[in-house]
């Protein structure tokens, strides 16, 4: 106990580790042992701090979530009046959302993760409850709930096309739906 | 060799448990013993149909990919006149995308998969072809790519959701996607 309260960063060192390595070897890939061994702790240290793997899994993808929320709530922030509202979504779905093929399978793989357990679909839901709520401050809730659906899609497109569409075709496909 | 010609169906029955294993163990928990057990074929006859784990992923998720395009056409077939093409892709969305987890599980391991492995992409990008094709069928190449992005955005958010969007605001963006 003595070596947490000297280290009060370890549970949030698991956390990042635990991301790591499900980047790197997928959720079925991912142990204690390997959290463990990345993070630099003592396999005790695991279940001292989290409840088992499925505890691990849900704290480290509700970090991941709120990242991604953040950087939604960080590009739509200072956007005033449509025109920029319209030009930060195209930089999200272009730009945000394209900035690493770890960050993508990260969401692919807890997508796959709530596909195969119901229970974990509270994660997917306060993701996409995250990402509505930054967007219905600039646009109407139904508005919010079309482009959100729409900025998914492109983003997933444009992640695993050769052929990605370009930011007019993406900007074109927003301004239907915001009209 | 005699066992293959009084068995012409082997490899096809391989494909089959492919898809099958990765549906449960994902495609880090699918391994050639695994497959050729569900298969009930000698382990010999993985190595004779297929050059290694990665030729199979690629016969496993090519036939999964052609399943779903099949399913677009043949949703989008005998729709005639906008509204008919915009019915059909409300249906599509709400039923044929959410037929089984286990779809959707194979669905967002392919995009995983692709993530983490730029070499499938051409997976991804056969897929998106596939399914945009049947929609040029009956709406411009612009229009069926903004709905194609859509189409797999809001499949994606009701799939995941505990609180899903109805088919009528599925309509209403649609209905927007198309003017």
């Amino acid at each position: 106990m003595s070596t947490r309260r000297l280290d009060p960063q370890r549970r949030d060192r698991i956390i990042d580790a635990a991301l790591e390595c499900i980047a790197a070897d997928g959720v079925a890939g991912t142990s204690h042992r390997k959290v463990a061994a990345r993070a630099d702790v003592p396999l005790g240290s695991m279940t001292y701090h989290f409840d088992g793997m499925d505890d691990l899994l849900v704290a480290a993808f509700t970090r991941f979530a709120e990242t991604i929320a953040a950087t939604f709530e960080q590009r739509l922030a200072d956007a005033a009046g449509t025109e920029a509202v319209l030009e930060a979504l195209v930089a999200l779905v272009h730009e945000d959302l394209q900035r690493s093929s770890a960050e993508h399978v990260l969401t692919y793989e807890l997508y796959t993760l709530a596909a195969r357990r119901p229970q974990f679909r509270a994660l997917t839901q306060a993701w996409m409850q995250a990402s509505r709520r930054a967007l219905e401050r600039h646009l109407p809730a139904e508005v919010a709930r079309r482009v959100d659906a729409y900025v998914e899609g492109a983003a997933l497109h444009i992640a695993l096309s050769p052929e990605p569409q370009t930011p007019a075709q993406t900007r074109s496909a927003l301004d239907l739906l915001v009209a």
